[in-house]
Order: structure tokens, then C-alpha cells, then sequence
């Protein structure tokens, strides 16, 4: 649907006054990353767009599409907030220092469970966001994936009353496990695959759920009845969806699944939640043979991070009712092949190899190889 | 759903630090009104709640109750954006100048339609946030309702291409008349009652629509349903939503409606647009009756004003199909018996006066006054 709107005038706008390096441009790019590279590719082949290998610029003739008068009258991303509508008190600032110190050591994202996590300081604003509408203090919280170790900074708070992290990857079990002890926590850890049924016991027990889903179709169906099913009446969910990588169509079957599970949309914070996409020393970023297979100009390589951003949804389960049961089985997909073959990188640049770069970015090579694999 | 949540914690918390006049607790209020007033009684009967007549405080018990430990961690409303995400570059002061003169001697808020403007900045904030989307420039722009006088603010940016006010308030009408004249802006009205049948040669014309609806369950289902039959498919809308009168059912109405009406939610923001409440010299605020008359203690009479926010909910048109057929006609509730029969005020003070206050007070007058009526 977004290809029904002329998506040029975002590039021209944004490179309008300054020239941009490529990652600048994605960070303020509001749709999705194969509509990103179609984009600048045609304002390229169109000669309104130049680089000098570096940075991108408007060509004089692009410059004379830009429409002056839309861009004197663009408000800019709040820079207090970045856009999040809140701001930490200085207990926060404690918080992260223990934080950062608890997770040392923590364990490298694995490239089987498409995993990557966010940076501490969006671990700290998702929960002063929770605990702006009071669902932290003395809350049953469950959380279905914990890369992130949320878990580890809401139990540093002392505040919900229970933590309980699913997960299929035994490392951040074990690594919980020592957190625990150093730290005298009492963070549960339970060894889960979405796929398979809830264990009993889980269900209909807690007051707030956070996960990061993967964005395939079967994946967010999953994610989101597993953490529906553990709601009480009356429950709180948190869940990131970004714009880069999912369709206004995927939205759409997001939103249906959870009004279908009886749940509310009470909050969609754009941008909520920055993934640094470079993490380790040494990153082998996937993103970055894909971008320079698909681009038609040459770009400044040096990977920077701080542009994959998810929005944030927030949603109360009026009655809790998940389209997945919670002893029934579901086969998630951990590419979409229809969206895959609809990607401007299909066919394209090779697999990344094991344990390069981050969760969202390993998916869409994925993809790539995916479609590559069947063809239609 | 909300009764389910442990109001009280949220009233604690803002009274842990500081006293304050019932306008600040019902600034911070994220419910309904009818919870509002049932929490602070209750506390107040429980005698955690106390009041020197002008501001509320917490009694040692009622400081007692606090838990320090989530107030430590309470993060702040952005104090740069009050939470709207972004912030507007200068030239909407030039902007705000020129549409403050141009609306000076608007027709007053009428009674019969149930009227109320937001203020000016909050107009403008709402042009900033559409064209961060890339929605006013170039854009076919129609309004459904426009006592704030959008259409106004949107014309003095000269970037819309066009737009269309629908409003059944013919002195609006003849307010932007003598705009264009004296502006030379093209501005078109049209004497529009959402009840009935849309012009057909508006149908799927238009690249964004606006409006402030009637928060009865008829009034969102009319509004938003002649805004998308309007739009072309891929368009957008915005309109505002509270959580003081609406009911989270409600919302999981409005939500559902736009997703069998082919929308997908991109942005809920809260508390967006405020609604200054008393816009005219000497107003007679009928919010004051009603909570004096269900209060159970003395406060500070002196109205105040910027507690009455609306959350804004930006969507996009996938496939606009209207769950209202454009040449259908529609009877529009000006108040919801079924709500306002839960509602505490029910019974109780008298109907104020033709001409008092604005829109959304004069709803919650009128819900009183039918619910009076209709017993069950």
C-alpha cells in the first residue's frame, strides 16, 4: 500500500539542506528497507540523487523537486525524548550502571534463534514506560524471548513481584542463573519453544507480558497467543513491530490477531525501541553486502548503527482469548516467503555466515536465501 | 476492563510528593472520568485523602501506602514535546500569529452540536505531525467537523491542494467564507450532517482526512465512517480519541471498526490534543456542578484548564471500504444511554444551561440528563 505513495519526497526532503551518509537516510526512513533501496536507486537512475562514495546528495535538479514550502513546516523528532514521550528520572542512571554490569559476559546472539538484542538504554525506557502506566510495582511479568535480559533490569528495580522468562536458547537460562545468584534475584527461567504447547501452569497467571516477536506471520501469531494465554482479564502487553521489515499488510494481520484475542490497542509509539545493529568487535554485518549488492551507487561502508528502531505496541486484554491455544502447536516460519519474494534482494548476495550481526538483520538474509531456494 | 486495575495506586503516587488541585490529579488521570471521581472518593473516604479546601494531600496513612520504590522509577512526560513526539520549527510561530488573527471572532461553541475547539497550538501541532507523514503538501485534505478550524490553520501553510470542510454548523461556514476573502484562501465548505447520505463526488477523493468525532458508538461509527468513504485507497486519517470518556470497550470498538473498514493503525499517541475547557470570558464550566455534586469533599473551584487530552490515532486506508455505505443513512447518538447508566454522575446534578461550556462537558451533561430519563 505505501507503494501508493510517493516515497521520493522523503529522500529530497531529508537530503535537502545536507548531504547524508546512507545510514542517516535509513534512520529517518519511514517504511520499509526493500522500499528504501527501490527508492534511491531510481532517484539515482534518475539523476537526482549523486554520491561522492561517502555521502549522498541532491543533484540541481533534485534539489529543484524538493518543495521548500513542505520543508520549512517539518517538525523535527523531539530530541529530549527522541520521540519516545517520556524521559527517565536519575534513578535510571543507577539502574543501567548495574545493569550494564549484570550483563557482562552475556550471551552472543546465535544465529539459529534469530536473535540480536536492543541496547541497555531501551531496556530502561521500555520499562519507565511500563511503569508509567503502572505495570512494573508488584506485577506477575512474563517475557516469551529475553535476548534483551529485560528481565535482568526489572528484577534490578526490586519492583514486579515475579519475572519469568521464556526462552528456547538454554545459554540465557544459564546465564540468568548466574545473574540470580550474583545478584540475589529470583528471575524463573523456563527452556520454551513458541511452537509447542504452553506448560498449564503458566496460563492466565500474569499481569504483563513483553516480547520482541519475530516478524514473520506464524511468529507474531505465536508470540502474541503465547503471551495472550498468560494474561489475566484485564492484562497488559508490550511488543516491538518495526516499519522496516513489516508491510502495512502485516500490520494489518497483527492488529486483527489481537482484537480476534480480545485485546485492545491502547498505545503505538513509533520508534520506540533503537536495535544497535553492531554489537560485538569485529561485526560482519549482513545488512552491508546485501546494501551494496542491491545499491546502484557506491556508499560510505562503515556499518553505523541506531537506525533499525521498532515501534512500540501497547495493548490491555479486555477478555483473553489467543487464536493460537495454549496446548495446541503451530509451526512457526521464521521467513515469510510471500514477502520474501516480493524483496528487492531476492536472488541476490550470499548467506551471511554463522553469527554475523544481529537477529533482524540475519532474518532478511534469510529471506534472501529463501527465495532464492523457491523461486515461486 | 480499567476496574479491574488497582486505581488508587495511580492517585497515591501523584500525591506522594507534592499537594495538588484536583485539575493537576485530573491532568495525570489515564481512565475514564467516572473512575476519577469513584477513586478519589473512595480514598478519601478510606481517609488516605485529605483537602484544605483548595488543594488534595495524602494523610500519613495515605503516605504510608505509597510504594517509594515504583515512584523512584516513575519516568516524567516529556517536558520539551508534553508527549506528542515532535516539535515544531519556527516558522509555525509566523504560522500561529497569522491564524490566531485570522480566527479571531469564530463563532462561540453551540449546544446543539455539541462543539468545543482545541487551542491553536494544538492545532498546529496536529499540521506538523500530518506533514511528518508527508501528508498536507500536495494532499486533498477533508475535514468532518471543524469548529477548531484545522482547515484554516492547513490553508495559511498554503501546501494542501485542496480542502473540504464538512461541518452541519452553517455559521462555520460563513466564518471561512470571510476567511478566504480576506485571506485569499480557496477553502470549500459544505453543510454536511454525518446522518445522512455523503455527496457521491467525494467518494474516494481525498489523500487525508481529519476529525475530532463524537464519542458516542454511532458518532465514531458515522465520522470515521464518511472519512474513509472520502478517502482514496492508501489515504490517511487522524482523529482523536480520549480514554476520559471513552471506556477501553469503546476503543475496541473504534479499533474494530477501522480494521473491517480496510484501516491499519499506524500511531496512537496520547494526550496529543488538549482541549483547553474554558475558552470564553466568564464561562460556566458545567464539569463544576457535576463534581461538586459527586465529590464527597471541598476543592478548589477555580476551573482550570489542559487536563482534557485527547489520545490522536493516525491510520492508512488500505482498502477503504466504510462499514456505513456513503448513500446510507445513519441515526447519531449524542450520548450512549448504555455508558452513561454506569456512569456515577448518574442522577445527579441539573442540565446546564444552553451555551455553557465546551463540547465534550456538555456531552457528559447531556449523558446525565438522558440517563435521568431512562432509568434502564
Amino acid at each position: 500500500m505505501s507503494c501508493m505513495r510517493e516515497l521520493d519526497k522523503f529522500i529530497l526532503l531529508q537530503l535537502a539542506d545536507s548531504d547524508k551518509t546512507i545510514w542517516d537516510l535509513l534512520d529517518g526512513w519511514q517504511f520499509t528497507l526493500a522500499e528504501f533501496i527501490s527508492t534511491v536507486n531510481k532517484l539515482y537512475e534518475e539523476g537526482l540523487l549523486d554520491t561522492d562514495g561517502k555521502k549522498l546528495r541532491l543533484t540541481r535538479e533534485g534539489k529543484g523537486r524538493v518543495n521548500r514550502a513542505e520543508l520549512r513546516y517539518m517538525p523535527r523528532l523531539c530530541g529530549a525524548c527522541k520521540g519516545r514521550r517520556i524521559t527517565l528520572p536519575k534513578p535510571y542512571r543507577g539502574l543501567l550502571r548495574k545493569f550494564r554490569r549484570a550483563v557482562r559476559g552475556r550471551p552472543a546472539p546465535k544465529d539459529d534463534y534469530y536473535q540480536g538484542f536492543v541496547g541497555e538504554l531501551d531496556v530502561a525506557a521500555r520499562i519507565a514506560l511500563m511503569n508509567y502506566h503502572g505495570d512494573v510495582a508488584d506485577k506477575k511479568i512474563i517475557l516469551i524471548g529475553d535476548d534483551d535480559l529485560l528481565s535482568v533490569a526489572l528484577a534490578l528495580t526490586g519492583l514486579p513481584s515475579r519475572i519469568v522468562v521464556l526462552d528456547v536458547d538454554e545459554r540465557i537460562g544459564d546465564f540468568i542463573d548466574g545473574v540470580n545468584e550474583k545478584h540475589g534475584l529470583t528471575i524463573e527461567f523456563l527452556r520454551y519453544n513458541v511452537e509447542g504447547p504452553l506448560p498449564k501452569t503458566l496460563l492466565n497467571r500474569f499481569d504483563a507480558f513483553s516480547s520482541e516477536p519475530l516478524e514473520t506471520e506464524s511468529g507474531m501469531k505465536a508470540f502474541l497467543s503465547r503471551g495472550v494465554a498468560c494474561l489475566r482479564k484485564g492484562g497488559v502487553g508490550y511488543f516491538g513491530l518495526t516499519t522496516l521489515e513489516a508491510s502495512r499488510r502485516k500490520w494489518f494481520m497483527v492488529e486483527e490477531s489481537l482484537l480476534r484475542m480480545g485485546c485492545v490497542i491502547t498505545d503505538v509509539i513509533r520508534g520506540f525501541t533503537i536495535y544497535p545493529s553492531v554489537y560485538f568487535k569485529e561485526p560482519k554485518e549482513p545488512f552491508l553486502p546485501l546494501l551494496k549488492f542491491k545499491l546502484k551507487f557506491d556508499f560510505k561502508e562503515k556499518f553505523e548503527t541506531g537506525w533499525y528502531k521498532s515501534s512500540l505496541v501497547r495493548f490491555e486484554a479486555v477478555e483473553p482469548s489467543p487464536i493460537v491455544r495454549w496446548n495446541e502447536k503451530i509451526k512457526v516460519e521464521l521467513v515469510d516467503p510471500k514477502e520474501s519474494l516480493a524483496h528487492p534482494f531476492s536472488y541476490g548476495p550470499p548467506k551471511p555466515r554463522d553469527g554475523e550481526g544481529p537477529r533482524r538483520a540475519r532474518k532478511l538474509a534469510a529471506n534472501i536465501d529463501r527465495a532464492r531456494q523457491k523461486p515461486f
